[in-house]
């Protein structure tokens, strides 16, 4: 398996409602917390991909301008919740090419200052204009997989309180709080049956990596990262919204890394709303079509089990600020398969799975999607096969 | 001199006040007039970038949908007002990597019914904070070329009534009436010595391109594309706002290409203001510095002219829907040396350059600033040599 880049180091803010904090503040801390990991100086630094959903024109260089990072090519990108994972994939591409040696792909959100409640289409794309936010679109999905699949209100609410008890242990988390089932389900229902527990919040927060050329000693190693956007998708796809996507561009980062689904060791991906990681899991290829409720009731997917789905917490626990999660996720897995991820480690974590969904068009399966698939350091991983 | 793609199709709409129109149908008119322009067909393309500052997340996504593309990698790029050179730019440097075959590049920005003035720099920026809107900021640019160099009133109206000269013979142009100097300066103040004349109006709009490899028979060469951001610029800085990054950026491009400013035979350049472009062709090396008030008054830069800028009516005559101009620009460099552009043809054009400069961010001497240099379709240029 050849590889596209090495990921040098990686950093996040605190993941939380900060309003009081500019959006420029919180990028300098994940970014300077990524260029000191990767033991490089922003005078190194030859481009910058960006991601953002809402942020203000320009907030990429006014984040960058004082921190001395200035003159190089800057490119801000927005594709909906995978914002970030777009901008570390054409990161990637950049550095594979040879264009660049040394790349910053950072992301940045600042929603509560913006936002009070849940996100909604454009009111000129029909869900918008009948109200259908975020939530209820996941609602329905939802009521969907429980009349055609059986799954249960207690399976969904196993993906709260699974990724809440992951949180647990990520100080960085927004939640940090554990809930039980009865807790998940006795919370007030936003979206029938999708309860407040079982939905993300809005969060500000920043995450960065710094990109270089495969082969940098102690750097996590990119086999492979697929973006595709979504088809066309309406009443009469035999999938619920955001499946096929997921699993076309999850299908491309296996085949690209020369692995399969079950070759992974720790996934992080966007469980936005609890039928989300059900649905995502499936496509993903960790479950067949409909049994993604049973898995994660199984315990396999939890920290312990099998293959630990969001050891970050994920969306639910760690926070959602739409344009910084997507880098989050690669922060994450890139602690875990160096074996710094503290008291959530997944133990001897060699690969791991990034996705991020991001939607918001009518009459699409998804504005975009990105899974990227990475490997633990070559020197640890030798130690490991030792 | 290499090539990095060739620029097989271009369209766009018409630019204007528009805002009955929304922003996917007009991303509909200028797609479609390129792909068709380029004889391909929409499944052809293998990923898509674009361009926009204000558009709504997903707009990309939104205006290709019902154009039947979709799966393909979408990016949508936030650089200022050179947005979708920007985008033009990646999609050149996905071209030349050898990553995608055929790629659309396209801008869009709806303005006119979300503004109604002036554009001001956020409010958290200090120029924001003090109601500096972007016009001041080039007002100020103005009076100093007026203090250091001894630009005149007339100069500076010279650059409105050369552009609107040349927009007069553009048919999507916003403005086709062409006024007197005395007219340009008899039109209202809007930051002193800048008139209303002189300033470029918000527009909605859409324009778009067909990237593929080199050696694509009939279409126009990219032989370079360079970008920047913005050093460091504040007070103490010699150069007034925006003519070090694109001398910075146009050095490169023309080094990439092999060529000099004087072999180029046509430019369409960033005035967004009448200083605009008295600044720029100084920085693009048509005029030393502060001498570009006298060279648009010589006439040497009008249709006609040794070297005509913005035949096309520029910023100033067409009209400056942020996102889309970029690529508003390139289209009408393609029209220019496929010998397409009608009334305001270039003769025997052979070699054009297009800049975009963006702004809006305090303490960055502009946010982004891209210049390609394209060369005539190679049949054409033996006909032309022959």
């Amino acid at each position: 398996m050849s590889e596209l880049a090495t990921i040098c180091g990686v950093g996040t803010t605190k993941f939380g409602k900060q309003p009081e904090i500019p959006a420029r503040e919180l990028a300098w801390e994940a970014v300077s917390e990524a260029i000191l990991d990767a033991a490089i100086t922003p005078g190194q630094i030859d481009a910058v991909f960006a991601g953002t959903v809402f942020g203000d024109p320009g907030v990429a260089t006014r984040s960058l301008q004082q921190l001395g990072i200035s003159g190089v090519p800057i490119i801000t990108i927005e594709n909906a919740c995978a914002s970030s994972t777009s901008a570390f994939h054409e990161g990637c591409a950049s550095i594979s090419s040879g264009r660049y040696e040394t790349v910053l792909a950072f992301g940045i959100e600042t929603m509560t200052a913006s936002f009070s409640g849940a996100i909604s289409p454009i009111s000129s794309d029909p869900e918008g204009a009948q109200g259908f936010a975020m939530p209820a679109l996941y609602g329905m999905s939802a009521a969907r997989y429980q009349h055609e699949f059986g799954v249960t209100d207690e399976q969904l609410a196993a993906v709260s309180v699974k990724n809440h008890g992951h949180g647990r242990h990520n100080p960085r988390a927004q939640h940090q709080k554990a809930p039980t089932i009865d807790q998940v389900l006795e919370s007030p229902v936003i979206s029938s049956p999708l309860t407040l527990l079982q939905c993300c919040s809005i969060a500000d927060a920043a995450a960065a990596a710094v990109l270089r050329p495969p082969g940098i000693p102690g750097g996590v190693r990119v086999l492979s990262s697929s973006l595709k956007s979504g088809g066309l998708w309406d009443q009469r796809s035999e999938l619920v919204w955001g499946w096929q996507i997921v699993a076309d561009t999850a299908r491309a980062a296996y085949e690209e890394a020369g692995v399969s689904a079950l070759d992974i060791d720790v996934f992080e991906v966007h469980d936005a709303f609890t039928i989300g990681e059900i649905v995502t899991t499936e496509a993903l290829g960790l479950a067949e079509l409909g049994a993604g409720g049973r898995l994660v009731e199984s315990g396999y997917t939890t920290l312990g089990g099998n293959q630990p789905v969001n050891p970050s917490g994920g969306l639910l626990s760690r926070g959602h600020p739409l344009g910084a999660t997507g880098l989050a996720q690669i922060a994450e897995i890139v602690w875990q398969l160096r074996g710094d991820a503290g008291a959530r480690q997944v133990p001897d974590a060699r690969l791991g799975v990034v996705e991020t969904m991001g939607g918001g068009t009518a009459g699409v399966d998804g504005n975009a999607c990105v899974v990227t698939v990475l490997e633990t350091p070559a020197s640890r991983n030798a130690i490991s096969a030792a």
